[in-house]
Formats: structure tokens, C-alpha cells, sequence
């Protein structure tokens, strides 16, 4: 679809100026060997003359690359900011790990080394840290700060909405011991990819960090305990109780603070 | 100062379309018998013919009505979300009280009643609880939520920003005994105007509450204390916890957020 | 007992300067029309052309004035600190109140106003909050904040040891219901007359504070509230966790640690 | 520069009695292979015809073995409650840790191993862990706790004032990821030298337990922390809370208490 986008911007003399527009890409996994659908959205007047920051946008456990799309108006964002929105798909339930057990869900190495290099290489981003930023909802939430700490040298910048940041409370739910393993026959297993045991890996760098969720939402307790242990650790974090459940409306809304967020993060980092 | 740009408006043959602008106002308080200057931010554009939803915010302690231009950039806010924007002056450190020792410092009667009614008369406000908003920063913060919960039938939307929300553990601090008269003395009276003493008031009726708090503020523990009292009763809040202290910096980065929350209810009810 | 003693030394022509010794001495109370007994215990070497500190221990329900000799070595501390400890009576049950209820029950007057007054006329203290200090145990605990909180003109330092210091959990207990009346039916008096709800009191002023009490006494749970609502408050304060039940065994030890602390608050206002 | 005052008390006909002193002594480490400076102060009228209890006292980062000499009247305590107070070196930064990467850094073995070898050998201690004693201020209030409850057969009775009980909130501080290795990457190390973490060592042996932190430092929430686990696992100590931040001031007045709780524990002992 890019393709034909570009002829069309080609054709109308618009050289590197093209309309606000979203983009489907299919982008190839070697880890996984297959290819990858992703959305992504640029803002309007995007021209390759200038270069923007990017947010990665993670969907929850069911959804798909399109969920995020439907949830909120990203091209109202991507003109406000000035950003470039990258929404990969995550195999339904990949929880975006790089599974020890099946080797078609790498969807860690997808995202952080495949998808962001493919991204840098066809869009106009600003490839530094300083300027990416990742979160998600749920599963994506999870995904964005698993995936934030773990890759610090990419994203300077991470947030979950309604994440699962414990995944030791569901054992049976959302096919987690489909890519983990067992819980009660691979304890380490989850332990280590908790986002909540995580947080030795923040140790000092600058990442700036923003979570939230929904007061009656079933990851509410596990969000507020990792909130308290970054207290206790001496980790500057951004955390929002607001009232609300696992649900659109909720994500609809909590994605406005996550920009507002990232936006003055990075205009910060212009000065 | 208003009639000034009126007549310039009409001079230019705008008429009912004026040009972004910052009033200084001198509104008279009859409950104190004197008068209090006022800053009003309209958006660029601001005519007339339509109306705009109102949202008032109090300065701190030491402050004055210039306070909080200073601090953030409130016309980009005020063109931005569409909103007419009042900054009133509170003596200093009126605490927003009708102080029982005091009559000079009758500031509870006068931005409650007499701004309130003065602004709806001479601005182009949507004139209904559900597009008005009060909040402040520090004792503006308190000052939010105090004129908030007890003029429910003014504002619809209350906020607060490292807001003394218990005034409690301050007895000798900022005047607040000038006030209400010494703690020692005068028990009742403090507990019965500290916001944390105050949830009752919010009997199931639909107030939207937003408040923050920076983590190492000397009044971040009272803030979570009424987090935690708000969740107890029931009572639905946004909270926001993040890195920050007592100052300007914070208060720049904390009133971004708080004005989106007010917009998007705003917008909500247009619904 | 006093005039003998002083007799003695007259004879020896000793003059000023009298051997280490406890007196039991009779102080009328006007306020209850009897005479208490009390135990005086100076510093050895102890001259009248001096001035000591001087510092009240107050027993516990079912104890009287000769329990805290019983309990530790009083005449070492005198020596070592050089002060001057008087040890009241208090009717066994009194609880340090002036019993709305009971005439013949006015403790409060008598410790805090007429016994003061006897010791400072009869003995070389220093007649100033600044060198006054009192303390208990359990209901000479309360008794030590009960009355220090509210007589801060004449005590400047105050504590508590294994101390009721909420008496709202125990209306059947040690005759409390005989000095004040049914919880049930004078709720009011005895919230106001429960330590931890008279904070106010402590409205900023210098008041030198400290309190322990056993990991297993009954009265734990309270004293760690009550160190709590103190921190909520600002109120500065030492308050120590230690092993131990509520026996003499824990407030030999404990003792030790509040004299070190009243005299380091002696010497600290020498300089 | 011991022999020299020997030798003067041999001299002056003193035989086996010598004055008060602070002796600067060199001990030889073979687990670092190099001599650490450390000083030890004797009580008047030391005499190596009896023996006496021995307490080790740790500096914090940036100090050395002069600090706690600087802070408070060492020489007083030990003439009050007889005892040998030993002040060791800690390279500054060392953590009293062995070490797994800096061969340099060995001072779990110094302290716990070598010098106290050298102290019994070379002075008239009572070398039993029941007359043994160890704590220290921030840095060596860990040390205090940290070589306590790994050394049990050394010391019967630990402290910490302003302890680093809990060093994962500091990964960038005081050089301890030099001495561990960075947290991130050496995470087991890091938890497992955490005081906080090391309660499972404290398994019902006889151990007496002090510590003690200001309200306004910066590890007083660690130090509730360690004091509410110890609550939960029935290990008897005492805590103290007070008013004060990470000073000399703060150390001066708490280094009296635990001196004190010290003596009363050896003096229990001999009953």
C-alpha cells in the first residue's frame, strides 16, 4: 500500500511531501522466518527533507497490528506531535518475548532489532533513542516496558497502559505458558520475564517511564505494586490511577496522557 | 482593560471577533469590600457569538494572579482546547477561605461567587457546572479542591497540582493560622477545612477530580494519603504520582496534563 | 522526712551540701483536700547553691509512688546526669486525670500545678520547661503526654514508655470508665482524652518527645499509631521498637535510654 | 606507637596501668596485601591484668577510620562503659565487602577476620562474641549489619545507624556497582548483599539487634523496610525512629544509644 501512496505523492509533484496518510507494510522476520503486517502512520506534510520522532504502539492479547487504529484517531497524534506511529502486529498472543519453545514467536527480536531497523530504513525518523518511544495496552503494555528495559539502547522512552506487568498471577490465561513454558515446570522462566522483577535493569540509565491503569481493571493491584517498588528503588516513573476497566474507552483516553508524555519528552530533548 | 481591545476590535470592524489577548481585570468583592485584580486569557479568535467553557486556576502561597502566566504558556492552552482562562488573585495567602477572624479574607465568597458570576456576565462562558473547572497549584491545589467540593454547583471538573491537602501537619506554616486561628485552639476548624476531612461532600454526585503530586514534594504523602481515602469511599479520581518537587518546573509539566483531563470532559459532555 | 534530713546536715555542718538521698515527702493538694506522698531523689553531692533539672516519673494503674524505685536504680541516673526525679502518687487508678466524675480524683492539678510548685519552692531545680521532663509507664506513659501536651509551659520534654496512649480499645480496664464515665456514653470525653487524638496541642511548638514500647505488649499496636500519626503530622519524635511484654524487666531497660534522652536535651540547651 | 606508650607507662613505675589513649595502629591484611590504618581507644586506666568488651565501629563512604573519632567523644564511652573501641579503615568505598571483582577489596576479611585477630592478640580484650560488639554509620551501617549476621560467631550484639540496608535503590551511588559489578548485569550479587535480604541468616541465634535512622534521610524508608521484615520474621531488635537527616549532628546524638544498648547487653551477660 506504501507503494501506491508514493506513486500517487510522486505523481502529484509532491516530490517529499505527501498527504497525512497510513500505511500497511509487511515487513520480513528472519528470526521467524515469515513476514509481519504493521501499520504505520505518519503525519500530515511528512517529507523525507525533515526527520521525526517514532512511538511504537503494542496491541493487547486478541488484537492486531489494525487494534490500535480503531481504539484512537492516531492521525489527529501524528499531526499534533509531529511523530511517526508504528503499530506492529504480535502474533495474538506472542507476548512479545522471543519464545524458548517455539520458534516462530521471536517477537522480541522482531520488534526491537527487525521492525525498528526496517522502520529507520524507510521512514524519516530520527534513529535515536532520545526520539522512539514504545507502549501498549495489556499484552502491549507488558510488551512496552518488557521491551523497554530490556532494549534501553533503542527506546528512551516506555509506557504501558493497563499492562500485564506481573504475568505470575495468570498462569492459564492468554496461551503465556504457550510461549514460556509452565509456570509450575519453569519458575525462572517467569520470574525473569516479569516486567515487575525487571527493574534491576534500570540501573541509573535515563529512561523516562509512564504507566497507568484503570482502578477496577483485574492488572490494577499488579500496576500499583510495581509503582511502589519503583518507589522504593529510587526509579523516577510517571504512574495514573484513574478510574476505568480492561476495556477501549479506557485505552481510548489513557494513549492521550501517554503522547502528551512522549511529546515533551522528546521537545525536551530538543533544547 | 477589556473596553480598550473592545474598542479596538470595533475600530478594526472585527466587531465580535478580537485577537488572542491577556485582560488584567479589577473585579469588586463585596464580601471584603475591596477590589481584586484578575488575569483572563481568551483564545485568538474569541468572539462573542459562541461560547467557551471556563476554567480557573489559583496560584500558591507568596503568589499572585500573575502567577501561573508565568509559569506555563496559558494562551497556547486557551487557543489550543477552545477555553477562556481565569487566574484570580488570593491575598497572598488567603487559602481560599471565608476566614472566620478575618473579614479582608473573605476569598471562598469572592472566586466562588462574585468572580464566578462576573466572568459569566462579562465573557462569553458556557454558563453551567458541567464547562467550568477550578484547579491550583500548592495552596491553589487545596484551593481546587476545597472551592470544588463545596460549590459542586459551580464546577464540574476539579484538579489539583502538589496541593496542601491536609493542612494538618502545617500549624505554623504559610498563615494558615492568621487563617483559621492556631490548631491548638481551634481543632474543629481545621479538621473540617483540611480536603482530606472533606469526601462526605462528595455524596455520589458526579464530580471529575484530577490531581497529582511530585514524588519527593513535602506534600506528596498527604496527596497519596487522599488518593488512598478516595479509593476507600469509592470516590472515581484521576492521580498521578511522578518524579518532581515543589516548583514551577514541576507545575509546567503537571498543568499539561490537568488541562487536557478538562478538555476531554468537556468534550465528553458536548456528547 | 525532708527536715530531719536537713537537720542532720545542718549538724554535721555540711551546710549546702547533703548526702545522696531519697526523701518521701506529703504535698497537700488543694485540689482534692488530701495530702500525696512522693518520692525525691537528688543527685549525690547535691547543693542548693546549684540547680538541677529535674524530671517526673509517673507510675502505672495499680502501682504508687515508690514503683520506679522499685524498678531501677533511680539514685545512679541522679548522679550520673546530675538531676533531681520526682516520683508522684497517683491513687493508684487516677490516670492523670482531673475526673469530671471524682473531686477526690483531680491528678492532673496536683502533678502538673501543685506538686511542680511544692518541688520547685522545696528543692534547687531549675524552675523552667527547658530543664523539666516527664515520663511513665502504661498509664504513667499516657500520663507523661497526657500532661506534657498539655502543659507545655511546664514541661519542655516528655515521654512515654510502654504508655496508653490510646484508651478508646480498653473501656473495661483499670477503672478508666470510673474517671471519665462509660465510653459508651461519653464518647466525646474520651476521644479528647485519648493522647492520640490530642495532636493539635502540638501546634509547632518545641517540644522534645520520645516513646517505646514492646513488640508484644498490649499496648503496641497503639504506639506504633500513634508514631505514625505523629510522621502524618511532622511532628518530630523518637520513637523506639524493641523485644519485650509490659513487665518490669522491659522498663528497667527502657528507663536508661529516655533518662540519656532528657539529659541530652538538658546539656543541648546549656550551650 | 602502642610500645612507645608502653613504655612510658613502664617508666613511670605504671607497670600493667596506662592513661587513656588513642592508639593509630597499622594491621597487615594478607587477603589484600597491604597495611589499613585503624584506630583504638582504651579506657582510663586500661590494664591488660583484665579484660574488657571490644566494640567496632564503621565509617561511611568517603570517611576512614579518623571519622567516627571526629564525631563523637569517643574516649568518654569508653571510660563510662569500659570498653575497647575499634575504628577500622574501609578504602573509602570498599562496602566491607569481599570483593568478587577487586582483589584490593577485601574488607569483609579484614574487619571480621584479621583485625580482630589482631585486636585480641594485641590488647586485653574479652575475646568472646558475647563481649563483641560492631555498628556503624551509613555505609558501615550496612558493614555493622552486613558482617554481624554473616559473622555470628565474631559478634553477639550488631548496629547500623543511617544504615545502606538495602543498596538495590542506589546502583549508581558510592561506588558499589565497582565493588559487585553493576546491578543490571549481576543482579543475584546485588540482592544477595542487600542486609535487607539476609534475614534468613538470623535463624533464632542469640543476636542482639540495633538500628536506628533519621526521618528526613534518604534510606530512612529502607530502614522501616528492614524493621517491618524483622517484625514479620520474629527477630527481636530494637528500632529507632527520629528526627534527623544523614549528618555528624544526627550520628553524634545516635551513636550514645547504641553504645548504651551495648553496655547493657555485655553487662546482662555477666550475670
Amino acid at each position: 500500500m506504501r507503494k501506491i501512496y508514493s506513486l500517487v505523492a510522486l505523481f502529484l509533484g509532491l516530490q517529499c511531501i505527501v498527504l497525512a496518510k497510513t500505511d500497511t507494510v509487511q515487513v520480513h522476520s528472519d528470526a521467524m522466518d515469515k513476514d509481519v503486517p504493521n501499520l504505520i502512520i505518519t503525519p500530515s506534510g511528512y517529507s523525507s527533507s525533515t526527520t521525526y520522532p517514532s512511538v511504537y504502539l503494542l496491541h493487547g492479547a486478541g488484537g492486531d497490528y489494525t487494534t490500535w487504529a480503531r481504539i484512537a484517531d492516531l492521525q489527529q497524534y501524528a499531526d499534533r506531535y509531529g511523530l511517526i506511529i508504528v503499530c506492529p502486529d504480535a502474533g495474538v498472543t506472542s507476548w512479545y518475548f522471543d519464545s524458548p519453545i517455539d520458534p516462530k514467536m521471536q517477537y522480541e527480536s522482531y520488534v526491537a532489532s527487525e521492525l525498528v531497523a526496517w522502520v529507520d530504513d524507510h521512514y524519516a525518523t530520527k534513529p535515536d533513542r532520545a526520539y522512539r518511544a514504545i507502549t501498549g495496552l495489556s499484552m502491549g503494555g507488558h510488551g512496552g516496558l518488557y521491551l523497554g528495559f530490556r532494549h534501553q539502547d533503542v527506546w528512551g522512552a516506555v509506557g504501558s497502559t493497563s499492562g500485564g506487568v506481573d504475568i505470575r498471577p495468570f498462569p492459564l490465561n492468554w496461551d503465556i505458558a504457550k510461549r514460556l513454558g509452565s509456570y509450575a515446570e519453569n519458575k525462572e522462566v517467569w520470574e525473569e520475564n516479569s516486567v515487575i522483577n525487571m527493574l534491576h535493569l534500570l540501573d541509573g540509565k535515563t529512561l523516562d517511564i509512564i504507566f497507568d491503569c484503570g482502578r477496577h481493571d483485574f492488572f490494577y493491584d499488579a500496576n500499583v505494586r510495581l509503582h511502589e517498588k519503583m518507589e522504593e528503588r529510587n526509579i523516577p516513573h510517571d504512574f495514573i490511577s484513574r478510574p476505568g476497566v480492561h476495556n477501549a474507552e479506557y485505552w481510548q483516553n489513557a494513549i492521550a496522557y501517554q503522547l502528551l508524555f512522549f511529546n515533551s519528552k522528546f521537545e525536551a530533548r530538543k533544547k
